[in-house]
C-alpha cells in the first residue's frame, strides 16, 4: 500500500490524498460502504462502483470466518473472487462483533476472545494471531489489528487495561503480519487501532504507541460507540494531531454526515458506518437538501425525483412519492432504492469535501453544509 | 391495442405475433413478471428493460387500489409514471386476490364482491363497472374483464352458476368500458375472461361466450388452481380452438417452464406467473440445464455462473457458490438475483419458444427443453 499526501487544507486540518492499493487506488478523504457479510446489503456489485461510485468496501471478518466460512473464500481465491467486487476491500478484526456477543458465554482473556456462533452457537476462539491470519485468507488489501472496543461510559481503570491489552496484542498481530505473506500473492496492510476511550491521557498514549509501530496507517477505534459527538471530535483530533501525517488515519464505524465532515476537519482520511444502509432500510434518506423519513405524509404526493442534485440511477430515476409507497409496502426495491441513494450521497459527501479541500474552501462549506444536509425536512 | 399473428406453427398449434399498444409492442407467445404493488419484487426497472428484457409486467388492481390508493397514481399520471416502467402494463381486475381473502367477511353478490382490506380491515366493493374505472385510472394498457376465479376442487353447479355470473359480469365490464375512455389520453383494451372450472362443457360454452363479446384480446383464468397439468393443458387447448385465431390469448396464472410450453403448443400467447420471483426468494434456480435448489450442499464450492448460457448480468456475472451464501444468509441482494435470473430465464424461453416456430421445430424443441429444464439437478 502506498499514500501519497496530496493537499493540506490551511483552514482547518482537512486533506486530500491516494491511497494505492493492489487492486485499485482510493481517493481520500472516502466514505467506505459496509458489505458485512460480502455484500452491501441490497445492492448490486456493478451499482455499487457504477452508480455509488464507491472506491473501497469493508468486509466483517466476524461474519465471514462463520459464513460462508474460509474453506469456500480459499477456494474462491478470496472475498473478491467469492463476491466479485475488483475494487479495494478492507475487512475488520472482528473485535468488535465479538464484543457485542457479551451474555452469550463470550469470554475476553490474555490469550483471545472465546465467543459461539450466533448462528450455530458453535465455539471459537478469536486471537490476534488467528486474525491476522484469517484477514490474510479473506484476502483483504487492508487488514485491521485484533483491539478491545470498549463500550460508553467506560471506567477509567477498564480503559486503561483494555488499551494496554490492545497494545499488547498489537505487538502479536504485527508479529504475526510480518511472518507472514499476502495468501493470494499481492500484498496486504496492517493498521492498528488507537483506544483509550473517553479519556484524552490514554488516547494520547494509545496514539503514541500506535504511531510507533510504524505500519502504513492508522485507525481510530472505540468512538462513536454512544459519547457525546462533541467528545467523538476532540478526541479525534488529539489522536490525528500525534498519528503521522504522511499516513492515512481511519476512524472506524463513523458516522452521520456532520461527524464524517467534522472528522474530516480534524485530519481523517477514511470512514465506514452501517448507518447509510441500515437507515436506508428504515426509510431515512440523507440528501443534499437534508433529511427526508420517507414515511412521512408529507412526501405521498411528491413526484419530485429522490435527490436531483446527486445525478445517480436510483436518485434521479425514482421519486420521493415512489420510494414513500415501497418502504410502507415494505416491497425490498425501496430498501433497495434508498440504499443506493444513501451511499450515493454519502459517496458525493466524501467526494465535494474533498474538491473543497482542493480548492481551499473546505472550512467554510463544510459549515454551510452540516447544516444543510443534517437538517430535517 | 393491434395484433399480428406471424407465424403458425405446423407441428403444434403454436404461433407467434405482435401486440401493439400505446407503450410499444410485444412479441408474442411472451411471459409478463408479476409487479404487484407497482414493483416486480427485488428487481429495478432498468434491470427488468435491460438485463430481463420484459416486454410487459403485471400490476395487480387489489393493492395498488389500496395503496397507495387511485389519488397518488392520478395524481402522478398514472402507473406508467408512478413506477418509471415506460412498457406496456397489463392489470387483473382484482378479483383474484378479493376471493383469497375467503374468511375474513368477504361477500360476493351478484352486484359485485365486498371485502376488507388486509391492510387495515377497511370495507370496500369491487364490481364489474369500479374495476373497470379503477383500471382505467391505473392506466393499464390491458384491463382484465372482472371475472370469479372458481377454486378447485369445485362443485359442477357452483362452476356453472360462477360461469354465468361472470358472463353477466362481462357484459357490464363491456358497457363501462365502451362508455368510458382511457384516463390519460392513450387508448386501453380490455380482455374478457374463460372461466368454466374443469369442466369440458362449460369451458366450451364460456369460450363461445367470450369469443362472442369481440373484444381485442381473451385470457382464461381459473386454471392452474391446483388441477393436475394434464388437465389444463386439455382445457387451456379446448378454449383456445374455440377463441378467435386472430386476437391473443392469455392463460392467467401460468406456470412452470414446462405448463408455458406446452401452453404455447396449444396456441396460447400470453403467460404470467409468481412462480419465477416467489420461488428466487426461497433459492429455487430455473435454469438452461434444471432445476436448482441452490440451497443445497452441493452449490457450496461450484464457482461457475449461475447459468452462462442466458447472458444477462445477474446470470453470468454471479456464481452459484456466491448465491447460495446469500440466500443462506437471508441476504437481499440473494432474492434480488435470484428474482432477476429467474426472470431473464422466463423471457429467455418465451423467446426461444417464438425463434423455434418461426424456424418450424418448436414441437421437437418444446420436448426436449421440457424434459431438460425441468429436470432436478
Ligand atoms: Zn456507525
Ligand atoms: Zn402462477
Amino acid at each position: 500500500m502506498k499514500f501519497t499526501l496530496e493537499t493540506q487544507d490551511t483552514q482547518t486540518k482537512a486533506r486530500t490524498g491516494v491511497i494505492e492499493t493492489a487492486h485499485g487506488s482510493i481517493q481520500t478523504p472516502i466514505f467506505m460502504p459496509v458489505g458485512t457479510a460480502g455484500t452491501v446489503k441490497a445492492v448490486h456489485q456493478r451499482e455499487l462502483r457504477d452508480d455509488i461510485k464507491a472506491q473501497i468496501i469493508l468486509g466483517n471478518t466476524y461474519h465471514l470466518f462463520l459464513r460462508p466460512g474460509l474453506d469456500i473464500i480459499k477456494q474462491a481465491g478470496g472475498l473478491h473472487r467469492f463476491n466479485g467486487w475488483e475494487g479495494p476491500i478492507l475487512t475488520d478484526s472482528g473485535g468488535y462483533q465479538v464484543y457485542s456477543l457479551a451474555g452469550t458465554g463470550r469470554k475476553i482473556k490474555e490469550h483471545g476472545v472465546e465467543f459461539r456462533s450466533h448462528i450455530d452457537g458453535s465455539l471459537h476462539t478469536f486471537t490476534p494471531e488467528g486474525v491476522v491470519d484469517i484477514q490474510r485468507q479473506i484476502g483483504a488489501d487492508i487488514i485491521m489489528a485484533f483491539d478491545e472496543c470498549t463500550p460508553y461510559p467506560c471506567e477509567y481503570e477498564y480503559a486503561r487495561a483494555s488499551m494496554e491489552m490492545t497494545h499488547r496484542w498489537l505487538k502479536r498481530c504485527c508479529e504475526r503480519f510480518d511472518e507472514t505473506e499476502g495468501y493470494y500473492g499481492y500484498p496486504q496492510t496492517l493498521f492498528p487501532i488507537v483506544q483509550g476511550s473517553v479519556y484524552k491521557d490514554l488516547r494520547v498514549k494509545s496514539a503514541e504507541t500506535i504511531a510507533a509501530a510504524g505500519r502504513e496507517g492508522n485507525a481510530i477505534g472505540g468512538l462513536s460507540v454512544g459519547e457525546p459527538a462533541e467528545i467523538m471530535y476532540e478526541l479525534a483530533e488529539v489522536v490525528c494531531d500525534i498519528l503521522p501525517r504522511d499516513k492515512p488515519r481511519y476512524l472506524m464505524g463513523v458516522g452521520t454526515p456532520a461527524d464524517i465532515l467534522e472528522g474530516i476537519a480534524v485530519g481523517v482520511d477514511m470512514f465506514d458506518c452501517v448507518m447509510p444502509t441500515r437507515n436506508a432500510r428504515n426509510g431515512m434518506l440523507f440528501t443534499t437538501e437534508g433529511i427526508i423519513n420517507i414515511r412521512n405524509l408529507k412526501w405521498q404526493d411528491d413526484f419530485s425525483p429522490i435527490d436531483k442534485n446527486l445525478g445517480g440511477y436510483a436518485s434521479s430515476f425514482y421519486t420521493k412519492a415512489y420510494l414513500r409507497h415501497l418502504i410502507r409496502s415494505n416491497e425490498m426495491l425501496g430498501a433497495q432504492i434508498a440504499s443506493i441513494h444513501n451511499l450515493t450521497f454519502y459517496l458525493w459527501l466524501v467526494g465535494e469535501a474533498r474538491r473543497k479541500i482542493e480548492q481551499g474552501d473546505f472550512g467554510t462549506w463544510k459549515n454551510v453544509t452540516i447544516k444543510k444536509v443534517m437538517q430535517r425536512l
